[in-house]
């Protein structure tokens, strides 16, 4: 990577968490943990409150910003992730989007290419401006030494909540209309791609200094298809992303993938992998070591709900494995809602204690 | 494979999907399909509706033996699966279950080891009776040449239902379960492996040549976990009924293990693999080969759903690729309700078309 050239970049050469990204192992791998700020922090839960409502909280950067710091100022992780979710990109597309308390997300659904006319990429501005704001306003407001991640879901995994029109185990409707009509099924995708880069762009300019890429359900798709709505799109995005800002990392997550990971990271160019919790450890400590790629995971989140010897057991196994590489601790899911707060304090103690003795 | 010794088996050494478990790779795969009989077809819903509900037609084996037949009739597949579910299991055992209807399945659900103290292992007889009777009147009813398979559900992913309650996308209160108190959660594991070595040893004497154990919710498990819960019980399993049938073919589907399926297949002795829609084809045409394993798979059953030529581009590349192999054709999960019937007509006319020109 060459080097940074701005007074933005320069400081975050002295943030740990880039480490990795630079060719470093540090002997304490950076952590952040994903969806660190959410609800079973009880500040979380009231800050939403507050708002009104989980999309009100998305788009109020005050609010916005607060939840996102609030991880950072319990558990000093090494990186915030902004708070946002992968839907603001059909919301500010224009499909109506709603979060009814205690359920899933409800979009009027696309089914075909005639209700592609719903969307309005021009008009993405000001739902994106908010967003850019809060990042903008987290920078300001994080400790220098803490990164800053951008994000969005990937353009497969957020067409199959607007094609679904809600959250579902197989990603049916998505999945028949790339099989029915792959030319109309693509006019989504492409839209999707150009979209996110717009908005991680917009999120780098305002001061992200990594950006991830959530791909939930990359492991619903057979090989062909894999290859056509997860790998092709997210390469683009990175191609994009790396032309104008060529020292930001970009991490990708495309969850359940197995094996085909591999292959996502060799044609995707993303300078970081995220495992989830299925991962084999012989694939997370060897299989990408060819490829020069950080490494990210993968602690199963119901783990830091149990917590006690059984996570510390599994913690002190993963820092084992991953010692010496460029490696990143994380989840390999998000932090589920029944996680006792104190369970994440004994994990970043656990993690920071065990690179210190390694 | 020993030589067979009884009139039963020596019939079914003439039965062609049994081939490739005697170690030959036929020109045209056999094939069946996962969940053949179901609700696509409009004569399985008028025998349901007659059942009057789902437990009963499993219960009935006049009925249960009557919509197993129904798709050998229409398509002649190579083996016919007993109609069944794998939640028979816990109910024979006594653990409440009901199927509401256009809902999936509910049970008191069982979360501590004093919640054991509800099933009664010794009294499965009777529910089991009403299965063994279906399957011996399979085995009058079928072709001759047409094979007979048995399942059961394997310990772990039955488990997640009697743990659960229902259906779950994350099996999060099993997982909480075996991590909290693995030794309380081995008791119910343990109940179900003797319990499933009844189950399928009993469809065994009663006519099933063939054996496979469905493990749905086998990607959901770290690796530790996997071995211990997925991989472990599984081969006690095949174990004992390898000691008692030594003859019949005993396939795993462990869906969603990816890479790990290398695993378990050396670990637990299986003779076959099913491989899951995502498995990709390098790993189901080669890395098997060393483990001297039928290979079981994988359309996508979207594809059976949508018809017409993606359908057979892939159908005709899935056989391309197991050509000369011992192989079995077959979906990568089991059939959905919307398949128009002419679509399975037109996939076995290509598989055995394609297979003809090989």
């Amino acid at each position: 990577m060459p080097p940074s050239t701005t007074a933005a970049n320069s400081k975050a050469a002295h943030r740990r968490f880039l480490a990795p990204f630079r060719g470093e192992a540090l002997a304490i791998p950076p952590m952040w943990l994903m969806r660190q700020a959410g609800r079973y922090l009880p500040e979380y839960r009231e800050t939403r409150a507050k708002a009104g409502g989980f999309l009100k909280l998305c788009y109020t950067p005050e609010l916005a910003a607060e939840v996102t710091l609030q991880p950072i100022r319990r558990y000093g992780f090494d990186a915030a992730i902004l708070f946002s979710d992968i839907l603001v990109v059909p919301d500010a597309l224009g499909q109506k989007l709603t979060f009814a308390e205690g359920e899933g997300p409800r979009l009027e659904a696309i089914r075909s290419v005639a209700d592609l006319g719903r969307l309005s990429p021009e008009k993405t501005g000001e739902k994106f401006g908010k967003v850019f704001e809060t990042v903008a306003r987290l920078r300001q407001d994080l400790p220098d030494e803490t990164a800053l991640i951008g994000f969005c879901g990937a353009p497969w995994t957020v067409a199959t909540y607007m094609v679904q029109g809600e959250g579902s185990t197989d990603q049916a409707e998505a999945r028949l209309w790339a099989y029915r009509d792959p030319d109309g099924f693509a006019s989504l995708i492409d839209t999707l791609v150009d979209t996110s880069i717009v908005y991680l762009d917009g999120q780098v300019k305002a001061g992200a200094d990594c950006l991830q890429i959530f791909d939930t359900w990359a492991g619903s798709l057979p090989d062909t298809e894999f290859d056509r709505w997860v790998v092709e799109p997210t390469k683009r995005i990175v191609e994009a992303l790396k032309e104008r800002h060529p020292t930001v990392p970009i991490i990708g997550f495309p969850r359940g993938a197995g094996a085909s990971s591999l292959w996502y990271v060799s044609e995707t160019g993303v300078d970081g992998i995220g495992c989830d919790t299925a991962m084999p450890p012989y694939m997370m400590g060897e299989a990408f070591e060819e490829e020069e790629v950080v490494v990210q995971g993968n602690l199963d989140p119901l783990l830091l709900v149990t917590g006690g010897d059984a996570m510390d057991e599994r913690v002190d196994e993963i820092l084992e494995l991953m010692d010496g590489k460029r490696f990143i601790f994380n989840l390999g899911h998000g932090i589920v809602p029944q996680t006792p707060p104190e369970n994440v304090a004994r994990l970043v103690e656990r993690v920071r204690r065990q690179g210190d003795a390694a």
